[in-house]
C-alpha cells in the first residue's frame, strides 16, 4: 500500500477513504516519526482500557474535550531505581487542577479515584521493563462529548498515560541561561492549574530560543516575578534567603515544594538563611546571588540573565547543596512507590 | 474478548498490555460512545493521509503538541445545499491564527498550504455524502514531537477535520437568555486567535448554565462588553446602531464580518442606523434595545440578561432582518465553494 501523507497531498489530489482498520493502523504505523518511536516506551488510555508498548498505537479520540477545548489537566513524575518519586503530591495536584477546571466535584468520581489512577500509572511503568531514566506524564480530561463548548455532554472523564525516555539534560555545572520575555500571562485561574493551555508556555521557550537562550522568564506587569514556561523561578537574595514567588498566580511547584521540605538542612550549616514565599520585584532578581529555575524535579542553576551573569556567572552553593538534596531525595522510601515489576517485567498474562 | 474500561477498573485490578493492533481497534470500537456514534459523519488526520467514516478510527497521536501543550488553532465552516459557507474566510483566519501561535510563519509550510488544507476539508465533508445540516471542524496543529514545552522538535505541522451532524439549535423566536458570567478573560494574544486553549471558554459555558442561562458573557474589568464563550456580541443601541467590541482582545467573528457586509441592506429600510465597531460600556450593554449573538454562522436573539428582559423581552426587528441576510448569504455563491460529491455520494476508488 502506498502511504500519502499531508505533507505531500498536492493541491486537488484524491484524499484515500481508509475502509478497513488495518489500513488506518498501517499508515498510523508508517507516519510515526522516527523520534516518538525511540522516545515513547508505552501509554495507557482509557478509551482502550489498556496499556500499549507501540507507539504507533498511542493514540486518542478526536472527539475528546481535552483536545479540541483543552478542557485537560496533567501532571508528571520521575522515575529512578525502580521507584516513582513523588506520585502523592503529583496525584493531588492533578486532582486540584481537575476541580479548578471544573472537570471532576469535590469528590472525585470513579474515573478519576486516584487510587486507580496511580495503579494505572504504576502498571504502565512497568510495562515498559525500564528502572531508569524514564518519565511518566498523564492527563484528566473533561471525557469525549460533542464538538459544542460545554462539556455538559461528556460521557465521563477519560484518563491518558504515557512513559517515554527522560529526555531531561541536566545543565549542571554548566548553568541555563535565561532571558525576561514578552509573551503575556495567563490569568491566575488558569497559571495555578496544570492544564493543556500551554501554548503561551510555548510561546514563552520559543521566546526564549529566538534570543539565543534556554529559559525565558515571564514578570508581572509592575516587574515581579512570575515564572518560566514549566519551571518555578527561585531567588538566592543578597541576604542569603532562597525566594519563590507566591503560588497565587504561579503553578505550585512540587519541586519547589521539596526544596523547602529540605532547605533547613542548609540553614544549620548557613548555606541559607531559610526560605521565603512572596513577591520579588524586577531590582531582586538583578541583584540576586543565585537565580534557580525548579522544575521537573530539578533544580537548575541559572548563570545568566538577559546576557549578563548571575552573580559570579557560575553555579553557587545554594545550587550546588539543593541539587545534591533534591537527588538524595528521590530515593526517599517516604515518597516513592515501588514500580510493580514482575519477573524483571511486568507481567500482563491475565 | 472481554472489554474493561477506566470507569470500571478497580483499584489493583491488572491493566491489560494489548499487544496487537487488532485488541487496540476492538477496544476502541466497544469504547465508542453512542453519541459519537449518531454524531461523526467522518474524519480526516494527517498522520494516515486519509478519511474514516468509522468514528472509532478517528483518533489521534497523543504525542501531538496540539493536545498535551494546546499548540494548535482551529476554525470551522457551515454546510448547506451541498455547498460550504465561508471556506475561505475561515482558512484565512485558520492561517492568521497559525501565525500568532507560531505554528507557521508569515508563509505557511506544504503542510499547512491552504489551497491543500481546502481541498481536504471539501473532501471530508463529500466523504459523508451528506448535502445539508453538517458541521465542519478542522485543527492545525504545532505537530509530533517529544513531550517538551518547546515544539522545536516538532517534524511539522499536523491537520485535523471532523464533519458531524450540525447540533446547532436554533433559538430564533424563543430568544435565549445569558448571564454575565465571573470568569477570567484570556489575554489578548489568545482571546484573538482561535485555538483550542479554549478552558476558560467552557469554564464561561459551564458557569452559564449552573446559572441557568444559555449563554455567558464576559466583562472586561471596566465593564466594558468582552465576548461569549463561543460568540461575538452585538447590541443594537438606543440611537438604533449596531455596534460590536473592537477585534483587539475578542475573536475577529467571521459571522459579524459577513453581518457587517450585509447590514447595509438594513440601512436604507430604517431597521439600523449603521454598524459600529468600538467599546460597549456596562451601562450601554443594559440599555440595549436588542443584544445579539453572533456565531457559527448565525445570528441570535438574547431576550434575557441577568433575569432581566432585554428591550420588550422578545427577539426584535434588527435580529430578524438580520437572521433573514444571513440565511440567504449561505446561498451565495460568490462565499461559497461546491462539494466534490460524485454519483451523489462522493466516490473513493482511486
Amino acid at each position: 500500500m502506498r502511504i500519502r501523507c499531508l505533507a505531500t497531498t498536492a493541491v486537488g489530489s484524491r484524499v484515500p477513504l481508509l475502509k478497513s482498520s488495518e489500513e488506518v493502523v498501517a499508515r498510523w504505523t508508517a507516519a510515526l516519526p522516527a523520534s516518538t518511536r525511540s522516545l515513547v516506551l508505552a501509554g495507557y488510555t482509557s478509551a482502550t482500557g489498556g496499556i500499549v508498548t507501540d507507539p504507533s498505537l498511542l493514540t486518542i479520540p478526536l472527539d475528546d474535550h481535552g483536545f479540541h477545548r483543552g478542557h485537560c489537566v496533567f501532571d508528571t513524575a520521575n522515575v529512578a531505581n525502580g521507584r516513582v518519586f513523588g506520585l502523592t503530591m503529583h496525584l493531588n495536584r492533578l486532582l486540584s487542577s481537575a476541580r479548578l477546571a471544573k472537570i471532576i466535584g469535590e469528590e472525585p468520581p470513579a474515573a478519576a479515584d486516584p487510587a486507580v489512577l496511580r495503579s494505572i500509572i504504576l502498571q504502565t511503568i512497568a510495562a515498559t521493563g525500564r528502572r531508569d531514566s524514564v518519565f511518566v506524564r498523564y492527563w484528566l480530561s473533561a471525557g469525549r462529548g460533542d464538538f459544542s463548548i460545554s462539556p455538559k455532554r461528556c460521557v465521563g472523564p477519560t484518563f491518558y498515560c504515557v512513559v517515554h525516555e527522560d529526555t531531561h539534560s541536566a545543565a549542571g555545572e554548566r548553568g541555563m541561561s535565561a532571558v525576561m520575555v514578552t509573551v503575556p500571562l495567563k490569568p491566575p485561574l488558569l497559571a495555578t492549574m496544570k492544564s493543556n493551555n500551554y501554548m503561551l508556555n510555548a510561546l514563552v521557550a520559543l521566546e526564549a530560543e529566538a534570543a539565543g537562550a534556554s529559559m525565558g522568564i515571564q514578570l508581572h506587569e509592575d516587574g515581579r516575578l512570575a515564572e518560566s514556561s514549566v519551571a518555578t523561578v527561585g531567588v538566592v537574595d543578597r541576604y542569603g534567603w532562597l525566594r519563590t514567588p507566591p503560588p497565587d498566580a504561579i503553578l505550585n511547584s512540587t519541586t519547589w515544594a521539596r526544596a523547602t521540605a529540605l532547605a533547613p538542612n542548609l540553614v544549620g550549616s548557613g548555606v541559607i538563611q531559610g526560605c521565603k514565599v512572596g513577591p520579588i520585584s524586577r531590582a531582586e532578581i538583578e541583584e540576586a546571588r543565585e537565580l534557580l529555575s525548579f522544575g521537573g524535579g530539578w533544580v537548575e542553576p541559572i548563570v545568566k540573565l538577559d546576557g549578563r551573569l548571575v552573580g559570579s556567572g557560575r553555579p553557587g552553593p545554594v545550587w550546588l547543596a539543593l541539587d545534591r538534596l533534591l537527588r538524595e531525595d528521590f530515593g526517599n522510601p517516604e515518597l516513592t512507590d515501588e514500580v510493580p515489576y514482575e519477573n524483571g517485567v511486568y507481567d500482563h498474562s491475565t
